[in-house]
C-alpha cells in the first residue's frame, strides 16, 4: 500500500471508478484529466492510496491564505472517498490524518470539512467538533 | 456605493477594523497585506463594499475545481463581514447576490459556505439550503 500525490497516469488506476462512488463523474476523458492533474498545487491537491497498482481512496485538500488571524492558513478536505471493497480498513483515518499532518506543516491553525450527519460520527474519530450547518446553492 | 475586488491600497480604508469584527486580526502589517493582495486572483478574491472610503462589508470566495461531475467547479465563499454599524441594509445579501452571479459566469454548479445556526436564517433568505455539518480540527 501507498499513499502519494494524484498523477497524470492515474486515470489508468480505477480512480474515476472511485469517485463514481462518490458522485457521477462518469464521461471525463483523458485530456480534461490530465490538464486537471497539470493544474494541481501545494495549494490544491488531491491525495491517493494505492493498493495492487489501482487507487482504493483519495481525497482532495485546498490551503486558503486568509487575512483574518494575522494572514492564517487554513486546510479545507474536500471529497473523500475509500473504495466500497476496502472499507472497514481505517483507510479514512489513514487519509484524513495524513491531510491533518500536511496541515500542520504548512502552518495551518485549522482544519475544515462537511459531511453528512451520518459522516461526522468519523470525522469526531479522526479529532474533530462539529462547528456549524453547511449551506449549499445548486444552480 | 462601490462594490469591486480589494486592491493593495484597501488597508488604508479600515478593512482590518472590518475584519476585527469577526476574528481578530489586529497585528497585520503594511508589507503583508500587500503580499496577502497580491496573491490572489480569478480563483481567490476578496468582494469589498465602500462607503466614503471605507470598506463597509467584505467576502471572500475561493473557486475549486474538481474532478467529480466531468472536471465541474464550485465556489466557496468565506469570511463574510458587514459593519456592525451598516448592518440591516441588505448590504450581506447585495454581496452573496454578487458572488452568486460571479460563481455562474465562472461556470460553478454550486456555491457552498458554512454559517452558525443563527446566521442560517440569513443565508436560507439568500436561496441556501442547509446541506450537512461543518467539522473543524483546531490546532
Amino acid at each position: 500500500m501507498e499513499i502519494r500525490l494524484i498523477n497524470e497516469n492515474d486515470i489508468d488506476r480505477k480512480i474515476i471508478e472511485l469517485y463514481n462512488q462518490l458522485s457521477k463523474t462518469t464521461e471525463i476523458n483523458r485530456e480534461d484529466f490530465k490538464n486537471f492533474v497539470k493544474s494541481l498545487n501545494e495549494y490544491h491537491n488531491i491525495i491517493v492510496i494505492l493498493e495492487n497498482n489501482n487507487i482504493i481512496g483519495c481525497a482532495t485538500y485546498l490551503i486558503e491564505n486568509k487575512l483574518i488571524r494575522n494572514v492564517s492558513k487554513v486546510m479545507h478536505i474536500e471529497d473523500v472517498v475509500i473504495d466500497c471493497n476496502s472499507r472497514g480498513k481505517k483507510l479514512g483515518k489513514l487519509l484524513i490524518d495524513n491531510l491533518k499532518n500536511k496541515a500542520k506543516e504548512m502552518g495551518c491553525y485549522k482544519v475544515i470539512l462537511d459531511c453528512s450527519e451520518e459522516n461526522s460520527i468519523f470525522y469526531e474519530k479522526c479529532g474533530f467538533n462539529k462547528h456549524g450547518n453547511q449551506m449549499s446553492v445548486y444552480f
